[in-house]
């Protein structure tokens, strides 16, 4: 099913992005008439007719509106440090949109080397892979956090620290959470957190886990986690 | 740390391919005299120092061996069909062989489009995510397989298909099998199995199985899939 996304709704009548609209228009080369499915990345699934064709400002009259059956009983946030590599971030970004998240935040850490993202890239991709997995909820990317501010923040739920570092007494990540639980995992940059951050966190009531023997990149180890929250919850 | 691969060993001289001593002494800029640890794939991690330092075939004399510590207690054969998209298989490798697997078999079903690997690559891109993961044993990749020889060929252990049809009675993943266990895990092409293709697996002893409500792609179904072994074993 292809799944389009809008979330400027007045009345009946959605207004499409200049994205969107030349995606269907241009691209998929619909027109006046047909009907199609969208989201509103909040839960609901609408179907509509396309009634106004402009290819950069598509407008559908809606026919139907259904919530999201499919809705998680549990919430993810991971803060994660950007990679070196602007890919591998990207690619985890996709697949944990696909696996089941909701929230993003980019983390500078003492060890991060680079510190920037490129937010519309990759909010470009989180609403491709909403739409590609068929989801109603449109996670969200905040801005880049300090470590320091990030762990000071409140979070109402579990908070997790996913370290290598043998030093600290750490628990199996699957053995850190309980089904249902709103969840924050902290992950660190290609050398992991320092000690030092790991101790101020813990400080902060952040749990520190492992995910096991294997080494793993961060950008695998970020996938790995929301699998073991997502694979918890099925 | 930088493990390097070899598996050509007589008594206390190792052999290495073009591949690696090429990489070790134009890329890397070693010399004659340095020393190094490698691995032979088979659960062995040596030590060595450069003692023959042709480029297209170097040689080490060992100094020291160590067996593995992080050997698994269990063993994961994932046959999965290969995808149109050769990069999201290639993905697919890469993170199973970080996260662990022991074996892959390309699995040609009905609804497979692409029935040919480029399997010099996919070795390649095996032996490359075993030494960044610095792990001692190399996958073994199989030449692609029919389903019909994969369901009859036999398998000690559990053995599980995955699939999205929701005719199919199904348990999730994480309950279909125990800690280690050895597992067989048949993931199907974008287009999933077949029905018929779930009910000839079934009457074989395949346990259909689903990876929870989220639409995943073929290649994010698999590294899933490979999480929940991995996760329910650490």
């Amino acid at each position: 099913m292809q799944l389009f996304y809008a979330n400027d709704i007045s009345g009946t009548i959605a207004a499409f992005s200049l994205e969107e609209s030349g995606h269907c228009l241009r691209v998929l080369r619909m027109r006046k008439g047909d009907s199609l499915v969208f989201t509103n990345g909040n839960g609901s699934f609408f179907e509509g007719i396309i009634t106004g064709d402009d290819p950069s400002a598509m407008t559908v009259t809606i026919t139907g509106v259904r919530e999201d059956e499919g809705k998680r009983h549990y919430s993810l946030h991971m803060a994660i440090s950007p990679l070196k590599n602007e890919d591998r971030l990207e690619w985890f970004i996709e697949k944990a949109v696909e696996i089941g998240i909701d929230e993003i935040t980019p983390l500078i850490c003492s060890r991060t080397e680079k510190k920037r993202i490129r937010k519309e890239r990759l909010a470009s991709i989180i609403l491709s892979a909403m739409k590609q997995s068929v989801k109603a909820y449109l996670p969200v990317l905040n801005e880049p956090v300090l470590f320091s501010e990030m762990i000071q923040g409140g979070f109402d739920g579990r908070k997790l620290i996913a370290t290598c570092d043998p030093e600290v007494q750490r628990v199996a990540i699957s053995n850190a959470f309980a089904p249902a639980e709103n969840i924050l995992i902290l992950a660190g940059p290609e050398g992991d957190f320092t000690l030092e951050e790991v101790r101020i966190a813990m400080s902060e009531g952040f749990v520190p886990v492992h995910l096991g023997r294997s080494r793993l990149r961060t950008e695998t180890a970020g996938v790995a986690a929301c699998c073991s929250v997502y694979l918890a919850n099925i």
